[in-house]
């Protein structure tokens, strides 16, 4: 097998309470990656469709994620020297969302490039590499993008030193919506914003919440998946860069979403549902709230995807 | 029926990164309660066994609790004027030991109030009531006790307003270890000693083994339990009030505890084990660790108590 074609889904990081540890994949939008593999020593990114990424490939999260896989995979395998890669992205998730864009890079081709090389990796360590691209990409190698990209479904990333990272049980009725307003949030200025001490009494409201809605998960019991989607912490700061945040969510709740909040770091907010029809409606609520204002924005529907990053054989 | 006994469970509180949140019943020790209707108004304690608590009724805890469910109780059912309780305590579990000994009392009784008065309110209503008889102890009307006291295995506290609790599904393998060391901490004293602002660092990690320690119970894996037992904001301060604190919780997850931390506020200190055999050897290194020290101490070794607060007929 010498070429794969990838879908690397785009994700939602900072599930609400869950700030910095749950995320989650979605079915779309996602990324298509083609990756080749070639003799020729070295990666060559040949062509980027749907938007414009950095052409400095150290700067090109793609290209540092593969070129971090390829350094361990050497390390591990010393006579293979000769092994290089050419990738063509069709970037379907917008840079600057919200929705772990340079996570699906990343996860993409370290994911294609195991499976081009007969698995000599397991999904931890690919999620390591892949941490190196989002290292570029945000200035933090975090995982909680990657991770539910690779492993597909909700993940929670426990600790970071060592990596522990698991896939939560996750209802099968639960349903996106996400709306991505076209304006620029740049997660190092997203962080910058934030407090660096928290009061104690709200850690502890934040981290009951986040018990709750790791067991709502596992008990299917949207109502506690509901009352536990609620941050009290980081919200109520990053919630002023988004247009009309506050006027979104509570009709979005109104017209039955569980609940839902920031994106990542933004400008993208995610509602959670229970069941397709509930999730459409919303998304058509989000389009309503924001068609009057003077911001273009994209919306989407979906499901959780439970597969994480899936790929095709092309060759 | 006009008398019943009530056997009402010792309880772990702050269960490491469950903070304020997450409590557990356990089988032993647990104190007995006779307690009997009586045509004639008012709460009697006619008996108190195995320890001095306040005479003042009014600084009694279960006396507070059953008056507080009495109250809500008449306002009810308005015609029922003429109702009163006799009560006799056998305390087993020591008060300010930290597993939950006033929770018991308080817990005790409305339960057991309840059964003679043909079950009226709900479990959530008795905790309620219940947490009546914690603020006359500690200052807090806290519910991590009395919650696993009435409602059995791990609970979780997600809110107070409202008051919002759900029991974990816990693995039956279960055990804890429990060592009291006879020295007094009071609650509000523990209380006091703790920042009011914390890290977000700290926070994050803080809530990563939160989750992870409820998927851990909810997914059965001891090696996820083990490794989220991690409290890194309270115990690095509440610890230097116990005796040999990080000795013994090193020399316990040598021979094979998943982890632990301080039940309650202290003194008393807990271990987890994957089953009894673990959970006594964990037990036995307890009493290794204290007995060179100048400090009485009890040790107890007990399974989760699945069913919580129970009661025999006996009139």
């Amino acid at each position: 097998m010498k070429g794969i074609k990838i879908f690397s889904p785009a994700t939602v990081a900072n599930l609400a309470c869950g700030f910095d540890v749950i995320g989650l994949a979605l079915d779309f939008p996602k990324d298509e990656i083609f990756l080749y593999k070639s003799n020729k020593p070295g990666i060559r990114i040949n062509k980027i469709h749907g938007t414009s990424l950095p052409n400095d490939p150290k700067k090109n999260v793609a290209f540092v994620a593969l070129q971090f896989f390829l350094k361990k995979f050497q390390q591990k395998f010393e006579n293979e020297k000769k092994i290089g890669f050419e990738i063509e992205l069709i970037k379907n998730i917008h840079p600057g969302s919200g929705i772990g864009s340079s996570a699906a890079s990343a996860a993409g081709v370290v994911y294609g490039a195991n499976i081009l090389l007969g698995n000599p990796f397991t999904n931890i360590q690919l999620i390591r590499f892949a941490m190196e691209g989002e290292r570029v990409a945000s200035g933090t190698a975090h995982a909680d993008n990657v991770a539910p990209a690779i492993m597909g479904g909700v993940t929670l990333v426990r600790s970071y030193k060592p990596l522990d990272i698991t896939k939560l049980h996750t209802p099968n009725k639960l349903w996106v919506s996400i709306i991505h307003p076209q304006i620029e949030i740049k997660t190092s200025d997203a962080r910058e914003i934030l407090k660096q001490k928290i009061l104690m009494t709200d850690a502890i409201i934040q981290w009951g919440n986040i018990g709750a809605l790791v067991a709502g998960l596992y008990q299917e019991d949207y109502g506690l998946i509901s009352r536990s989607l609620e941050d009290v912490i980081v919200e109520p700061i990053r919630s002023m860069l988004i247009p009309a945040f506050y006027e979104l969510k509570m009709k979005c709740k109104e017209i039955g979403a569980l609940g839902g909040g920031i994106s990542g770091s933004g400008p993208s907010v995610f509602m959670l549902s229970k069941g397709t029809h509930i999730a459409k409606k919303v998304t058509e609520v989000m389009n309503h709230v924001y068609s009057p204002l003077k911001v273009d924005y994209k919306t989407y529907t979906s499901p959780i995807n439970q597969q994480g990053v899936q790929w095709a054989k092309i060759l």
